[in-house]
């Protein structure tokens, strides 16, 4: 159905209508001029992110309910990353006029699906008209007491690194995207040059083979808030002293966290985790597997630190690896290689704004 | 200067160095995951906006500091619309390669200039990349006791419909501007068509004549939300029944309140606060004004209705007029002309995905 059929209000009453809020602190969401929150006992966290097609996202990857779903979830992510908990979400979103309907609500399906996995309240948002393409803006709200919040300024010496999940897989499943698109359209190319019609008809329902690459597909297209994370540490009654998502790459994340704490870094390239298939697809694209676990971005999971005494419970926690430990200033941000050699930890992750 | 040659966290650094929070509910702002927000005896009102290259703004009629002014400004606007007090704003920008440093500057030097004059603070938001044209996404965070909280449902029958300043001026602006630039580019033309390069030189300093029609552009490139008439409310102890800001035109914003409160209204055509530019301009483009008025939008002026007791206190308040009153919902929502016919209200407002 073509969108100017519903016009904005119709459109929105249409993706709004089954949505009630959930959380305490969700007073009133969408219908009037603003959300009404609540949140009288706690700091109210706020973060913002921006998606543009062609630039974040490419619709010849990922379809609208998973886009929409990544969309909530790294906005989510960003509330736990400061030991928060997420309540609730505005979406905007501009849409050019080969969006339909339905494509509005796949993505709000997406939408709903991140949102109902951590309770996340939609609470209000625009829905507008683009020249060009889509473009999303996320703004997701939460809350934590002011004793539990963890920014990146509180890393000491002699502090232990710790990451959560592996590394490197969300990027490598990027690639893998990006070869198969570039196979497809080599192949679409040449039939078409041979005007080959049987081949191009056939190339339509063309699948490619993803069987074993699975894991690096699910973390490109569906990456996961490591909520989870958050919790084990708080039963763990550990609390980090500085901590962040990883959604530019874990150099990028641990030069703020240094740069905010005014410390240096010493971490270990043998201890960095990656995921069996992240390092088959690394070997096969002739990669250095540890350079896309340090630059590659886009894994949500969590980079912290903690005092050196809770090194004990942190080997007890499933899913989490100490991979060095924070050194004073002047010894810089350090990689020690597998041989022993030292490497200067550079900030090469995904700048949108340095792209060609 | 080259976006690229700073990248993204150059881009934040440069742009955010000298915010400093005023509010005390800002306890931390730019520079982590989420800012931090401290909201102990008080409701929290969040609203958001997205504003399309192309669709909401074209950069040849308005200049970036105009456009980061009105960005600001209209989600402002919506706080004051719910009886609040704007506090915190969050800002998106997705830029394209024609847009230099200097472009995001001049944009925040007319966010800043917005916020400092409602003492509300820039506490994150994300600055990346497009591949075509600008796309702005503001969030605004605001404040407000529960009791003064006015939503838009809450309008009586009797109640007294009154509208702040005048209307339909923002929109005879946006007119004049379309209107210079359509004779603008077909002198263009013509020269061309001619070879005559005289004229084509002449013509790259062409300077459209706005004597006189001043007013009609500051409504529009430089709209001002209505806290002052909030204040104004709030001293003569007038607690609106329902109230919004008026984007969409005046028909539409009125049939959001009838629908919410389940009423009807009559508004009289001879009411409608009217400029005298405004009069004259739709004189000029032979145009009704009261259609102007109705479904023009771009205002930002206040759409409230108070119970008929405070018809005398009203009465007393400079720049806000009483233009009808709310009904039972079988009358329907109507106007009542000069002639006293009777018309039914459309909400023909802007809808840009009604645009073709």
């Amino acid at each position: 159905m073509e969108i100017s059929k519903l016009g904005e209000f119709g459109l929105i009453d249409r993706l709004t209508k089954n949505i009630k809020p959930e959380n305490s602190s969700t007073v009133y969401g969408v219908g009037d001029d603003c959300a009404v929150l609540h949140y009288p006992d706690k700091e109210v966290l706020v973060t913002s992110d921006m998606l543009m097609e062609g630039v974040h996202f490419d619709l010849t990857y990922i379809d609208m309910q998973h886009l929409g779903y990544k969309s909530a979830m790294v906005n989510i992510s960003d509330i736990f990353a400061m030991n928060g908990t997420p309540r609730q979400l505005v979406v905007n979103m501009a849409l050019s006029k080969r969006f339909k309907v339905e494509d509005t609500e796949e993505f709000y399906a997406g939408l709903r699906a991140a949102c109902d996995k951590w309770q996340v309240d939609i609470v209000g948002g625009d829905t507008t008209s683009s020249y060009t393409g889509l473009a999303i803006s996320i703004t997701c709200i939460g809350e934590a007491a002011k004793e539990d919040i963890v920014y990146r300024n509180g890393a000491k010496e002699t502090d232990l690194i710790c990451v959560s999940g592996d590394l490197g897989a969300a990027y490598m499943g990027l690639q893998l995207l990006e070869r198969e698109k570039t196979v497809y359209y080599q192949q679409v190319d040449e039939a078409r040059q041979k005007n080959d019609t049987r081949t191009l008809e056939e190339l339509k329902s063309f699948q490619p083979d993803f069987a074993g690459k699975e894991y690096l597909l699910q973390r490109q297209l569906q990456p996961e808030a490591r909520g989870d994370v958050v919790e084990l540490l708080r039963q763990a009654n550990i609390h980090p002293t500085a901590m962040m998502d990883i959604s530019d790459g874990l150099s990028s994340e641990l030069l703020h966290i240094c740069k905010q704490s005014g410390c240096g870094c010493r971490i270990y390239e043998q201890n960095i985790p990656i995921d069996y298939q992240t390092a088959v697809m690394a070997e096969e694209f002739n990669m250095n597997v540890t350079t896309c676990a340090l630059n590659g971005g886009e894994d949500y999971e969590l980079l912290f630190t903690v005092p050196i005494g809770d090194h004990e419970k942190i080997e007890n926690l499933e899913g989490v690896k100490m991979i060095g430990h924070i050194t004073r200033k002047e010894f810089g941000a350090v990689l020690v290689s597998r041989d022993s050699q030292e490497f200067d930890l550079k900030a090469q992750g995904w700048d949108p704004l340095l792209k060609e």
